[in-house]
């Protein structure tokens, strides 16, 4: 198995495209996908062949450079309506995850800030904008592996969720990261990956990611989770989120809400891993987070022969659920581990 | 849609055959199979085409009278050790669900109450317990649809996880019995039916046999009982059983014990439901339940065109779990709904 690591967002700017790795294809396939246009990357980022909060952040930054870069450059008027109607149609890409519009905030400050100069200077401007929040992703990855890992001890078993690992950010992961931190160090960790139906992100990413860094990784299904807690087998379960909401209410992969119930039933600690830019103070609490609702079919028939479920049955599915905040022992920032009561900890920490 | 009803167990006499509905193959074909031999209906009962703990123990009953049917009726030896090794056979087929056993303690007993008559008499009590064990599940599964739909009230949601319906028994089923009844009633229930990974029989058979029936089923994964319940669209959870301890923790399919602690954590009642036969005064506590263990391949590639994982990746796959009786708000058999203690409510209710 090829140890190569695996790199979900890079910039070919010479070819003037966003070089993606699919990672709908995984296990299967390692193959990257050049995206020139913005309607390229918005259905890249719909598809999920790019995703994980960090990681569609870091492509919309860059799909915002793409936008200004493609655009004309002898007309500020078109120069600065394509780059806005790029940085419109990227955020209406996915509703949950709050560090998309972050990223497009930032990008967006950026050609304000250069605003008066010529438009090949805003254009550099924001390509260095765009590689800041992807090496500053990077960063913060490796501060919350350092701050998850110190919550571990060696020989713990850890059970996640969904996928927070490197294809998901720039670099280690969030929920990911001390575990593969911890694997550098000799840790020993036993994890348990959910499968994370309906689009087994558990199953094809976080199973595919731990195996080829030689973790010892077991892979359930989601409704194992309680007997595999119920064993003894978990101290201590991390996932990644997409929003935080100032009170702590935590949107993150459908389920997370359910397995963070398990944990507090079980006296296990569950933390939550993401960047500061996953919090969102504008957000009062959960209830607030809209959730996204993906298709049926995902449920009904993708990646099977024949039909999972009858034809016209109904379905709910929705993308993301909120775990409440008493439910979370504590939220691993690049900036340390904000602890209950939350309102407090998170404004401290996003002040700091 | 054609709506004739599923019987997954019938007896052909005359072919000398138990013909089962395959229920691997639905909700694509509805396909009924002839099995003949004791090897034949174990391996049907190993890789669930008859499946659902009551209608395995039928299934059973009348493997037993088919083994004695077919063994040599001119030696009396040779006839009993026939019947005794099939019995064994079937039930070394899955050591979970205790109805099985319990069926095949009847049909020895039969055997052993007409010990001295001659071959075709006991082999003709042998069909006329078996197909008292038949008829009894059915009216077990009509008392336990009656008492369970006196919890309900009209309009109720209700989520139920794997199937528990006719075709894992004889009618109405146990866990989907009173939602039929209702519904023949008017009741108006909304079901949530969780699809059951590895196997999907929430997706493949409770969801089709609602949807036959004209309910008002919605599919959901596994992991979105949790965002269901906190919508506020439950008021119950109906779940089957594969066997019950004395002290009522009750192992049913894999995830339900999670059910069972998400429907704490949201103050919604919990529900077992199952014929007495289920209830297992020898077995004093869930710890004493073995728990089956199935092939990896169920998660990691069943019924999918590619694999869903990387190979060789560890799986951990238990069929069943164990369900803490503190979760459990009442265990509804064919003589009533037995409450907590359930020490003293099942001892009680077993010896009237």
């Amino acid at each position: 198995m090829s140890t190569e690591p695996l790199i979900p967002n890079r910039l070919d700017d010479e070819r003037g495209a966003l070089v993606i790795l699919d990672q709908t294809l995984l296990p299967d396939r390692v193959r990257y996908l050049p995206l020139f246009t913005t309607r390229e990357i918005c259905r890249a980022i719909q598809t999920l062949q790019v995703r994980g909060a960090p990681a569609i952040g870091v492509a919309a930054a860059y799909g915002a450079y793409l936008a200004a870069k493609h655009a004309p450059q002898d007309d500020r008027k078109g120069f600065f309506a394509a780059f806005y109607e790029a940085c419109d149609a990227l955020a209406a890409s996915r509703p949950t995850a709050v560090n998309l519009f972050w990223a497009l905030k930032r990008m967006e400050r950026c050609v304000a800030a250069h605003e008066e100069e010529p438009l090949s200077q805003i254009t550099a401007a924001l390509r260095r904008e765009a590689e800041a929040i992807h090496r500053e992703d990077e960063a913060q990855n490796l501060a919350i592996s350092e701050h998850g890992l110190a919550l571990l001890r060696p020989g713990d078993g850890i059970l996640t969720h969904c996928n927070a690992g490197p294809i998901a950010t720039s670099r280690y992961g969030t929920a990911l990261g001390p575990i593969l931190l911890g694997q550098e160090r000799g840790y020993g960790f036993r994890v348990f990956a959910d499968e994370t139906r309906p689009l087994l992100q558990g199953a094809r990413l976080t199973a595919f990611e731990l195996q080829r860094a030689g973790v010892d990784v077991t892979l359930i299904c989601d409704n194992m989770a309680s007997a595999v807690m119920k064993n003894g087998w978990v101290q201590a379960v991390l996932v990644g989120c997409d929003r935080v909401a100032a009170n702590g209410d935590t949107a993150n992969k459908i389920g997370t809400s359910g397995v963070a119930i398990l944990a507090k039933h079980y006296g296990i600690p569950f933390y939550v891993c993401g960047p500061t830019t996953t919090v969102d103070l504008d957000t009062p609490t959960g209830a607030q987070i809209p959730i996204e609702q993906r298709d049926p079919e995902e449920i009904r028939s993708l990646w099977y022969e024949k039909p999972m479920a009858p034809a016209g049955c109904g379905i709910y599915n929705p993308a993301f659920d909120v775990t409440d905040h008493s439910l979370i022992a504590g939220i691993v920032t690049e900036k340390g581990v904000a602890r209950p009561p939350f309102a407090e900890s998170l404004r401290g920490m996003l002040e700091k």
